[in-house]
């Protein structure tokens, strides 16, 4: 147990803390020392999450009474805008952790352009800069080195991986991407709000924050990065009646590439040695269920019927590989360790 | 009661045939003479539907048994393909006959297009030309005075009422729409297959017939009508979790308009005196919940964050203004009654 | 329109309110007159149930600000507890008014045993005595006649329908009777509490106020009343991953009664005239599906492989029969209309 | 990889062969040699579950061509009554395998019930003399030492678990057991039958073999063999609108306890130290959604507000501790394996 490393996780009463409390209990290397909840500080983590009632854990505490000196690594589950001064906070007290933030914190690189999307100046610019976008698959040498990991937000994950390659290399219009986002509800966390109650959920669709919603910044970000001009990306997401899943159908404009079969060519050589994006084979229907509480990411690429176009799918398990898996992952990474450490249970179906 | 029309259902068996019984017991000028189900022939429609047992029916019956100069009017929810010859039969032996069809059989008018998407010579191409789409508010005046009509598909309901007066006024650009659409799981029919079983499609999410499902030409077919030039639709369906419920988010190009809120006012003029066609002011989300077992389609007009560009919603109930319903209102129009007749009902929620 | 009776509804905001109201937009002789919801004043209907915004409606207001004397009849659907002093004002301020409670606040007769139950002395004890309990198909005549209603809940609704006629006639042992409830989560409120979000009860099964239901009192009473002497109820209920439905599943031991058969047949015949409560021919599965959105209420009795007892399934729509249609149904009583005035809509399914 | 145990499975295109598939993969001393499903033979296992398309693992075969002397273990997951004959035929070509068996075939010990319960001959009465019932709590020594394994059906190991101890110390009254019983959809099995399908099972609850169901037996059986004389058991099951879990509610009467806290107190120093039977402390509610995914079986114990009567919730995952998890514990006991090898995967919520 000595060689163990020692983590912490802030926020650990939302549904990000909760899965990532569930991977590393299973994960050889870690070992869970600390779990902060303010509201809930004194409480077991029984009482907040009874499926994590039938292991020993450390009881929640405040961020405050954590001796963050006694862990080697943080992970950050707490809402967008609370994590800027709790994440200086510990890593100038504590500069050799490592940190490796699940929240919108330090995504955009750009501050004006931070400002501008979650209204309020960003409260530790220099980490801003500092951190490493921790898309794994595409930042991978980065994390390796990086004391500060930003992972995306599980739309971008889901969809750059998809699209990125593909732009890299002129195969589709980097300006014509329309991304239709269908999420379980899981990803509106677990605050109170009415329109995530069951009964105003169930059994029905609703689309959100149309026109407007955050991870499209995140995304031309992302792909502003690779083609070098500044673009914009079609972006809406909807909420769909299912406790976890994210899918991305991405409407795309065919460039260099002439047909959907070389757009999938490209991806399964790009991802041939990827342990968690897998390119579907042709004909195969990538959905949620082939994912649930896994780490893997599918995509499948589809032919349109109107010339020129083509159709991408990719599914992943918001919870995982849209945030806690990916976070391990990156953490792996950060470690030293086998990248997949703790990563290779298999979807949960039916 | 002498007064009443007189309607019989061929395919009482499913979905679609069962919300048209459900609708006609509820309607004041409807009685209910036949029901067919060659496979269930002889049973009480209480034992195919146990929501339908608490009224008296006629027993399910053989479409060969069937005497069609008992009733007035026939309304068809058999399965694509198995409708034309039953329907030329009918209306050959009884010509005065008014026949709403609620499959796809009679929706496209090109006889080669026709064969193209669903893979056979159409075995009534007479009726094929006789017959008028039955899209209420766009074809209100053919339809009353029409034998035979054929009432679009949900998809096609959601989606042209809300694009259709947009390309009419060449307010958006026909040649670059991409229509995501999501339905409730009822959308695929009684039929036993695998992948609407609940432990297969629940907690989960899936496209299907990715770049070829039907309803796109069905789709194409009336844009062309309206701008004069052949067109192609860009639309990908997904199967959603839910029993009922028709959302399409469409991503649409600006061309004479110059923003958003330009389309919904021309929605909201084109259909302010319509009963069952509601534009959502601005900043409201149509949601299928809004919608539930009620005729009314609502559609939202957003703008977009990228410059010249808008998002639609549209949303409707599948088996209702997206084919029960609708086919009511048809009938509603063919026999001179008040179009509402029957059709009032306010959304189920939650 | 002059003839409609004007009715007000307090509690406008809740799901048993909204319910009321789309009933009441289909009744005939109904008029929506007063909407009342102290914490959304001044907003319109459609903001908070987007479902009811397809037709013109009050604005929501302050139950303060309203003028009672503009209404004929009262339906109450707040929270219990806060409903004895509202209505003890409206009815001292308006004595001739009609009053139906949806409410809990005055179905127990005992003001000892109210006090017990709700954990306070009763705020109207005289109108505790003068309100009859609104179980329409045991209590007729005395709601034809009563100022003050109070409806039952929704598993004592289901429950006493199924019992109450074989207690009577002594056919079953009131003493040895178990109930298993399950309910739809509407059943739970619209509050905002985390045991009912969507990611938390759905894909889920939980039991709650195991032993302690404050239904299982009201149920006692019913059937003390008819036995002549104090029995406990067995009586359990469930959360289920549904947004509606209530059903419970009835452990008996036969007395007088010799097999299932005969309790079936002792139902059948008690109920036969009865335009909403249905007893299943044998071998028939009542299932919550079979009435959504509905007044009925289905029973089936079942033979037990043990000896000398019988199992009895009765289902209804928690928010229909269990509340707001049973509220109206009373309402047709109380003002001499037809008792299934605005009622007779058949079951929504799937 | 020499050293791994090799496995086959037969029927795995089923939920309960695709979840020890799923286990397997994550057990460190199995290797998924043999994969059957004689309508699929020939297929990819990606094919018939697409989740478990991410790992290599052998093509689907059929029976009859299966080499079974080349593997060490065999799993079945096969309907019940089609397992006797091959059954009989693999242990008698190999009677050194080890045989798991997750139907029904060989769980009543009784030649005679078999027959009245199933409604045939047995057709391997031998076999079903040497089969030990596979409740790993109570019959952990046989099974250490048995060669064919019958795992307990999923209700019967939820149930069982709660009631034996106190039965075994006559605390409870063994003549007086109403179990309500509640399932997820997968219970049903993959089998494509119209009450499953997504449309007709979701947004409802339907009992289901009311007074006949076939774990009652089996239940019976075994609280037989501990009270001494034969007992009957009231059970009742229904399926709920969820893909997994399992839910019992066990009304009982005190016979030498005193009070539910008793009942409780025995329950924990039964199972204190077994690592997957965990009784919730004094107030915590079980719900199925605590232990999805995992081999927990979770069992509540509560006061009824009835005199000399209690009420035990006991939930599991049907397809892990009330299948295939159970099945793997059983395997790790056969094969000299720490008990919990495989099968510490802590639950998956939301």
């Amino acid at each position: 147990m000595a060689s163990k490393i020692r983590i912490g996780v802030l926020g650990a009463s939302g549904y990000t803390g909760a899965d990532l409390v569930r991977l590393a209990i299973a994960h050889p290397a870690m070992e869970v020392a600390v779990l902060t909840a303010n509201t809930h500080a004194g409480k077991a983590m029984a009482e907040v999450f009874p499926h994590l009632g039938f292991v020993d854990l450390p009881k929640l505490a405040t961020v405050e009474e954590t001796d963050w000196g006694s862990v080697d690594a943080v992970f950050c589950g707490l809402p967008h805008g609370t994590t800027q001064e709790i994440t200086h906070k510990v890593l100038t007290d504590h500069p050799s952790l490592k940190f490796i933030d699940m929240s919108a914190d330090f995504r955009l690189v750009d501050t004006a352009m931070y400002k501008a999307v979650y209204g309020h100046e960003h409260m530790a610019p220099e980490l801003q800069r500092e951190a490493v976008y921790g898309l794994t698959e595409i930042y991978r040498d980065k994390i390796r080195k990086a004391r500060l990991v930003a992972c995306p937000g599980c739309y971008p994950t889901a969809s750059l991986l998809a699209i990125l390659p593909l732009v890299r290399r002129g195969e589709i219009d980097a300006t014509d991407i329309v991304i239709d986002a269908k999420s379980g509800i899981s990803g509106a966390g677990r605050g109170l709000k009415q329109n995530v109650l069951f009964a105003e959920a169930g059994e029905g669709l609703s689309p959100y924050s149309v026109g407007k919603h955050r991870h499209a910044p995140e995304m031309e970000q992302e792909v502003t990065k690779v083609v070098g001009r500044s673009v914009f990306i079609n972006f809406t997401p909807h909420l769909v009646p299912m406790s976890r899943g994210d899918l991305c159908t991405i409407y795309v404009r065919l460039a260099k590439a002439e047909s959907a079969d070389e757009l999938r060519q490209t991806l399964m050589e790009r991802y041939r040695d990827e342990p968690f994006v897998k390119v579907a084979a042709e004909g195969v229907l990538p959905q949620t269920q082939n994912v649930r509480g896994s780490n893997y990411v599918q995509i499948g690429v589809f032919a349109d019927r109107i010339p020129g176009r083509a159709i991408l799918v990719s599914v992943s398990d918001n919870l995982v590989k849209g945030s806690a898996g990916q976070a391990i992952q990156n953490f792996n990474l950060m470690f030293g360790l086998d990248e997949t450490m703790g990563l290779m249970q298999q979807p949960l179906f039916p």
